[in-house]
Parts: structure tokens; sequence; C-alpha cells
């Protein structure tokens, strides 16, 4: 049997308690050997249930554990810059969810700390990692629709969040287009040279209290000439609904069916499929498909699918995109890959 | 303008008034010039509302009329080995609803008759005009699914018909498994060689009373090789649901999907588009279809897409199977056209 | 039988003669008695087709004849206000195709024309009449998905138009969009606030010449307090796609499949569906039920479903939403219906 | 931490594996402790790439193991009964591949021999634990399409396997539609009084040496009062077409659409989504899940959701549907639960 890359996770709310989960019962070369959160006996409650050696309230004792060859940062996106240094600085190779950081100008730094001392950096951007967005990709470079020209993008949720998850949520084009924004740089394969954004509170009328919208819409230009619409709302009663649209020269990919289970109930009120009710019930593998290539890349010394870099360009589109919002004006970005 | 077909339409019940109708309206190069109906009052009202010259409670005064070139035959299925006797006789060209006669026997003799005048005969299997069966054969064709090998039919229908109307129905093999033996037919292009019929009273229980079934299945095969199975419900509470299906050595064609509006409702509880509810729903343009193709091969001269040897063929299958559920044999059939 | 509504047609062009066939054959209670179009030879033989009694060259041959009481308005754009005015001088009801005037200023000179002399006119907005949009209003009006808050829609053609065709079409705000700006005026239930429209040429470099977009996006907001996107495009390569969608407080409604006729062809490739290839296939329905509206509404002394104010509005969205594109500014309109 | 299951496999073929793999690392209660293969070198190769610590060649090295607590039985069907009745005596719990034995007396046997010993014992029938046909199950029992009357299957597969394979599938009612007739009883909740069974070979023309067909279609009554249609065919070119459909007098439930990933490209030949290629790809969950299951209900003692009994009463029907086959008669069963 092979070794096992020996990991720690920082944060365990919803999303770091099922990393924690996959890295130790799912991902095949992985051993979970430590975790860590603020919450008193979280951290030791979790390690019981998923048999992990060493626990914390103190992310310091993660992140300078030596034994540890990486860390997954899933704590609030205010510590990510924080927590990001102290992992480069003891060697540690990273996996941290989106936003990489809460300012571009902390990407910056983060990103010149992770060059400098060449550890590994994955950022959550999962679905690239789901099987439907990655056969897409697939489709593409195949060249099944030609050279693409335009990518549309839906997010929409039904939950209603409490205010105070608005307030630190960062707005929705950071906290919901972002993952379109990375969905579109990912299947176009180009770089966003101009962002303009509109939005509006149709519905939720409690995330005006902090300068939000519950329905975004964002436009892009590229530097391949392509352009693309990103739509996002708090407002879908019915589900959770995240779709995409490719369209090339020669024809055009649709990802997402809204559809849950593969069945159909007819009635006299017609024939009814289930949609899928939250971001679990779509992107349960996703998130395992991501962690296990994070793993796998790390193992075999290739880069991530997902770097540092590509967190701070969907970070600083979705900074634009607030701008814009707010300004009423169209931000050009400087698309020059470093 | 090129001169038109007059035609005359015998029996006007909801099937006989729509292809009156279609020939009076929208057939192009027809002309509806007279109807009859034994029914006191229901010839004259037709032709007042269709703008029709000529009507009559005799279904001769329509049959014997010189002006006429053709008839359809919408009467009751006792009557239409007469009506087609005395319409050869009177050199009339024909339309007559399915199935042709109600026994093979008259069946044979108005095939005779048909052949031995040289009149044009078309029998109303509507399904061989719908777009979508019209395109599935014109796939196969084409050698999209490679030689066809299995034909698998549905039709349902969730009306629950009166006790008189199962009474004269001739039973569900003849009444609704009909349209499937003769799309097995046109679709997988062969004859039948054997008929086995299976069936039951699952719901309807009224209909044991006339040795009837409402949930049917037949299996036939063919002399290609090929075979195919066709079943019938009277038990859809959903709606009307028609489907085919035709396997071939390199694919498979499905036809029907039963979503009748092109719109789905989302809600919490699930995506809903409404079913078909009724047959006029899914088959009013075949209807139509197949009143223009019989006007437009009279026309050109041309043999009738459905002709009468197809009408005596699908009454074949019906009798043997219905023969076949009653003794619990299977039937063979002679498969030699003649 | 009822008296006929005597309709003339201007213009002879393919929209036209399918509105002087349908006129002709399939409105029951309309007759063609008159057509025009400045073609040589055209009217006449659109005339002898049809089998229409009076024909011209000259368009004033039928705006003057006092034997017809409406006139159909399928002339090219820039003739439609001098077409009206002298329409309406004559006293006659109007079905004009969208737009229903070039510029705004001539809006306002017809809509007060037509109000003058009280005059019935409908615009060719034939979605409305599509039974999926008709069907969605419907089920909107019941409630089904709440209030409604959000309009997304799809306008795409994968056809490449010669550039003397991008020269006059009005760009594709005007073009293609406006058919979503009424739709969303329509399935909202209220009048647009603000205009905000972003472009690109993105495939097609040849409108450039004309300064026109061949990928086009609309960003509405209305006095209700919902909002709506609106994407246009020239590059669907793989067909003609239109699509749109309801967003409610309690559900959604979408509108549109793509898919064409009703089957699918299963091999090692994939199961596939043919997609809608052009506008004739997917709105021929609405098409002729928005003339038998059109003739019964007359017949009825009722209001026209889509009215000249209906025109105006939408025409008034498109100027601002080309202007919005040009001056890159979002333009607001006065809401108050007059 | 809860005490494992401690588990062995016999038999390490694809599904051998799969059911070790799963064993071993993902069914969390459960640890994976010996494997035996009778392939040389094969046990051991698993044991080491699963870290399961014992293995051997022969079957009786983990039936006799002292500390397994229970065994899953993978080996081909000839064996099944000497296994389970050796797994018996050693007072091991069972998992036992579908068929449960190759006659209907080793299944008597093995019947009796499970419930003097007092084990628990599963059969395979993984379709239960597909998460499509357990909901179907639960919209049942909730009363969604009323009192069910009708199920009608598809099993359908494009593969071509080797003469070899053929002659000890048992013949494809054995093979294929035992599944179906599984899923009818659980869906229908109900037991089978008749049988009849027609088929033939439709291309596959070298299963014929083996007195089988490559197309079967059943006919099931049930206690009920419902009925049943079963096709299976190895004959689907286009890939792996599992399908169900439960109609009830309130309205149906339909299973499975065909679909692989969540996608669809669009090009002028039309809307293609990838078809499921082939079982692993369906039904891979209900695999895991059924092993879930297995280990979940042997620690909270509760019977398992398939137990011996549906095992017996699946290979029941499949031995009279060849019979019925062979004989060209209908075969009445025994309903009544011991």
């Amino acid at each position: 049997m092979s070794k096992k890359i020996r990991c720690g996770v920082l944060g365990l709310g919803r999303l770091g308690y099922w990393h924690a989960e996959n890295l130790a019962r799912k991902v095949q070369d992985a051993e979970l050997a430590a975790v860590a959160d603020p919450l008193e006996g979280r951290a030791e409650q979790v390690a019981e249930e998923l048999g992990v050696p060493e626990w914390s309230q103190n992310p310091d004792d993660v992140l300078e554990n030596p034994d540890l060859e990486a860390v997954a940062i899933v704590t609030p996106t205010s510590t990510h810059g924080e927590m990001i240094k102290k992992a480069v600085a003891n060697g540690k190779h990273l996996f941290v969810e989106k936003p990489i950081t809460q300012t571009l100008q902390e990407a910056d730094e983060v990103l010149e700390a992770i060059r400098n001392r060449g550890v590994f950096c994955q950022v959550g951007f999962m679905r690239r990692f789901d099987l439907s967005y990655a056969e897409a990709k697939k489709r593409i470079e195949m060249g099944d629709i030609g050279k693409p020209i335009y990518f549309k993008g839906i997010t929409r949720d039904g939950q209603t969040p409490p205010p105070d998850f608005i307030k630190h949520s960062g707005g929705l084009y950071l906290d919901f287009s972002i993952h379109d924004y990375d969905a579109a740089r990912f299947l176009l394969g180009a770089e966003v040279t101009s962002v303009a954004a509109l939005g509006n509170v149709v519905e939720k009328q409690y995330v005006k209290e902090f300068h939000d919208v519950d329905q975004a819409l964002t436009y892009l230009t590229f530097d391949s000439g392509a352009a693309s619409d990103i739509e996002a709302s708090r407002n879908a009663a019915y589900g959770y609904d995240i779709r995409g649209e490719v369209i090339g020269t020669e024809g055009a990919i649709q990802i997402g069916s809204l559809q849950h289970h593969d069945l159909k109930v007819l009635t006299k009120k017609g024939g009814t499929h289930d949609i899928v009710p939250d971001f679990p019930s779509l992107f349960q593998d996703a998130y395992l498909n991501e962690m296990v290539s994070f793993i796998e890349c790390l193992k075999n010394n290739e880069k991530p699918l997902v770097d540092a870099y590509d967190g701070k360009k969907a970070l600083e589109i979705a900074v634009a995109a607030t701008k814009s919002y707010q300004t009423g004006t169209t931000i050009r970005l400087e698309p020059v890959r470093s």
C-alpha cells in the first residue's frame, strides 16, 4: 500500500465537516490526522466521530504540526489570508475554500508567498469537478461546438439566509456568481477584460439593509472575443438551480436539468419530477472529486487543477462586479496572466 | 386555380365532423359537397355550419350522388362493409375509418370489389401521418438505427367509456391495439407471422361483462425475423399516452413524450409539465394530414399511403389477438402479401 | 353562416404571404378580398393562388377600397407610419407587424390617429398567441408561481442574414429582443422603468459595419418591483432557440424545450432529438392564432389582445436599449400608462 | 467509535471486487477481514490492494473463520447452494448475489437452513437500493398514484457476451428479467399468480445454440389483481437501458431516463445527451447502498430489506418463465407466502 498524505482540516462547519469526512473516509490516499475548530468541543467531537488522532480549538496547533503535509482551510473568509500565510510559512500544501481571500491585496500577498515557498494550493471551485461541468469542458476541447463564444450561467437558491449571513456574505456577486465567474473562465478558456454588473432587490427586502441584492446580473467580455452573462438569485422558491450554457461557433452545450431523482410521477395534474433541493444534493460528488484530485495531484507532483491564480482572478471579477453595480459603470480588467 | 375533388362524408359523429371540417375548410384541393347522418337534423346542421350544399339522413343520397368523386366513411364499423360496397359500385374513391370492416370475410369481399373496380381506398390509420411517426419511418429508412428488429407500442387512455361503448368496441385489441399493429407493420416494414395475446381486467371491472379486458398485451413475430410487444390500457388516469419504440441493430428510436404544452411549472413540489389529455390534442394534425394526403394522392393518381390491404392486415392481427387471448394459444398468420 | 370580415393584405413577402394565406384559407370568419405588393406581378400571382378577387401594385388601392373593413400591414417598417395613417384615415381596422413604426414620434402620431378615429389596431407580437406563452400567462394569473418577480428571455437564431438585411434591421435590440420586451410586459403584467443594454460582436464580424451586435443583453426594471434579463444572439449554429422563464415568489415557469419532432434517436453516440430549425417551425400556429384572434375580436367588438400602446411600449424599450448600448448608461422610462 | 462488522467476501470477479471494495473502504461500519477466490494470486492481490489481513484460494478458509460475522457470496450461481449451507452451518450472516441458488429445490433447502439457524440473509437485488426505485416505492406507499395495478419493466443491454457466458447464464429470463420480477413484487407489493413468457432470437443468432433468446417478454398476474409485462433484450446497441413504470388507479410513475451526464450538446444534427453505457454507470451507488443497508440492518438486528424468500420468489418466477417459453403455456404459481 502506498503512503498516504497526512492532512489537517481547519474549520468544521457544514462544509469543513464534509471535507474532513471525505479526507477521513473516502479519499483513498489521504489520512486525516488533525482537525481544529474554535467552537468549544467541536473539534473533539468530529475527531472522535471520524477517528482523527489530534484535535484542537487553536488552528495554530494544526498549522504548526510538523507531521502534516497538507491543510484544508475552511474557516471564515476574513481569516483566509492569515491562515494561508501561516500554512505557507510552515511549508504546508493547501486547499482553501472560495473566495481565496477577502481582498485583492491579500490575494496578491498570498500568491506571492505561495510562489516563493513553492507550495501547492488548490481553491475550492468544486464545479470544475462536477461530472457535467467536467464533461462540458472535455466536449469543448474535443471541438464539439467549435470555438466557444458565449457563456450563460445561472446560480439560484431558494433558501432565505438569516440577516447575519447576508451581512458577512460579501454580497451576491462574491457569494454566488463567483462560481460562475470561475466556470466562465474554465469553459471559455479565456480571461475577462471587462465587467458590468446590474442587480436589484426583487423580493427579499431585508438584504437592502446590507446594500446587497437578491437578483444579480453580470456581463463579462473576454480577451478571446467571447462574452458572458451570469445571473444569480436568492429567490428560487422551487429549489436549487444551477445551469450553464456555452455557445460555440458550431453548436452549444447545456449543463443542468434541475431534475433530482430519475423518475416522474404522472397524474391528472401533470408529469412531475422532483427538483434538486439544495447544494449538497447536487454537488456532493463534486466535493469528493475535488478532494480526490487535490490528494492525487499532490502525490504525483502535478499542478492543482484550480490554483491560487484562479482563486485571485475570480475574486477580481467579483470585486469588479460589486463595484460596477455600485457605480453603474463598466470596469475594465487587465487580462494578461502574470 | 386547379380543380377541387368533390367529396361527401358519411357519419357525422365527433370524428366524422372533424373529417368534414377538414375537407370543407382546411384541405386546399377538396370541396365538401355532401354530408349524411341518420340522426335527424344532424346533417343539415353540419351542412349549414360548414357551408355544404347537400345533406341527407340517407347515406345512399351521398353514395349515389353522381357529382361526387370521393366519400369518407365514418359510420359505425358494422356498416363499413355495406357502405364500401355501395361506394365502390358507384365508382367512388374511398376513405374509410379503421377497422376497415367488422369481419375478415367482409374485408376480403371489399378488397376484391375495390380491386375489380379499380377505385382508390385509404384506411384511417392516422398515426402514419403524425409527424413523429412519419419522421421515425424516415429515420429508419435512412438507416439511422440499422435493421429494425423490435417494435414496442403503448396505447393508453384514461377515459372510462360507458358500457354501451365497450359492448360495441370490438374489444381492446381491435379498438386500441389495432393502431399499434398497423404502426408495427409500417415501422418494421414486415408482415406478421404469429400473434400471442394476453390481458386482464386490472381496474375497470365492468368490462368483464362484455368479455373484454382493460389491459392488453400482444406479442407479434414478423417474417423479417423481428418481433414486437404492444400494450393497451384503459387505465391511464393521468392522460392520453401513446408511445412507440423501434429497436434496430445499431440504435433505437423513441416516439412520444407525453408532454402537452412546451412549458414546465417549477414549485417546491417539483417540476411539472402537463400531459396530453386526449386523442384530439395529440392527433389533430395527423387527422388533417391524412386527409390532405388522401386528396393529394387522388389528384395525382398515386396509390394511397395506407390502403385496403393494410386495413385488412391490421384487422387480421386484431382478430387473431382476440382469439389468442380467448384460447390461450399462439395464432399463426400467413405472411405472404397477395 | 355569419358574415365574414373582408380584409386586405399589404406587403406579400414571406410573412405577408402567410398572413394572406391564413386570412384566405384558415381563419373561418375572414375573407381575403384584396392584396397589394409593389413588386411587379407578385400581387397578381398571390391573388390567383389564394383566389383573391382584387390585387394591385399600389397599396392605396387596398387602403382606399371601400369594401374592406380591415387591413394587415406587412410592408417594410419604414412605411408603417404612413400606411397606418392612411388606413386610419379610411376608417380601416388594422393589423400591423412589429415594430409598430420606425420612430417613437411616429408611434405617438399613429396612436393619436387611432384613438381619434376609434379604429381597432392589433400589433404582431405573435408570441402572446403561442400556446406555451399563453399557457404561461394563464398559470401566472392562476397564481401557480405567486407574484412574478423576474423574467428571463432568450431569442437566438442560427441563420446568417445578408449585410443588407442587417443594415435595415434596426439593430438586434429592435429586431430580436423587442419580442422579449413585449413578452416581459405581458408575463410580468408591469411597465418598464429602466433599461440597460450591453452587447458585443462575438462571431459575425460583418455586423460591426452597421454598428450592430450579434449578441445582446438587456436588463429591465419594472414598476412592480420586478426585473428582467433578455439575451439575443445571431450565433445559434444549432437552430432556432426561443425560451422564457418567469420566476415568482412561489415557483417558476420555463417555456421552450428546443425539441422539434417528438422523438429521439438513440445510438452509441447518444440520445438525439432534432432542434427547432427556424421560426416558421416554431411559430406557425402562433401566426394563425393571432390572426384568428384579430378577426374574432373585431367581430365581437372586443379590444385587441395586443394593441397599439403595446406596440409603442415595446418600441420605446428597444429604442432605449439601443441608446443604452451606445452610451453605456442606464435609461429611465416613464412607466405610467396614459 | 462503534464496533465494526467483520466480513469476508467469496469470489473476486468484477462484482465480487466491488463488494469487497465497498466493504473495505466505503461502508462505515464494516471491516473487510478476509477474501477468497479460486484463481491463483487473485485473493492475495485484492487483499494487498484493499488492506485485507487474510486471503485464501479456498472459500472454506473464509467460511470457517471464527472471527467473521458475515460473508458475501459472489461466486458462480452453481456454487451458491453449497456456499450458503456452509456459511449457515458456521453461523455466518449472509449476503448472496442473485439468483439465490440454481434450482428451486436448493432454494427451499437453504431457506430452511437459514430459518433453522436464525441467520440473516440478504439477496443482491440492488435495484431496490437505487434511489429512483426506492423513491418510486415511497411515492406508491404515500398514495401518489392510488392503488398500483400494472408494472412495466425493461432491461436492455447492448453488450454481446461470449458464447460461454450465455451457456452458463441460465437464460435471459433468469439472467436479466429476474431483476424486474423482483422489482414488480417490490413495487406492486403483491405475489405472482401466473407467468406467461414469450421470446425470440431477433439478432444474436448464436444464442440459439444454447436454446436461449436475445429478446424476451414475460406477462405476470398478481394476487392483488395487478398485472405486469417485462421485456428483456441483449440488443440495445445504444447503451444500457433500464426503465420501469407503475400504473396506479390515480396516476403512474416512470423510472429511468437513459441520460448519463446532466448535459446536452446542441448542433445542427440535434440535441444530444449521452446514454448510460453500462450497468456500473447506472447502479454503482445502488451496489454501495445495498451493502450499507446489509451492514446497518445486521448491526441493528433488523430484518434484511430483501431476504432469502424474495430471492426464492424471483427464482421461482424466472424458472416458470423459462418453462412457459419452452412449452408455450401459462404457468400458475402458488402465491401464498409461507
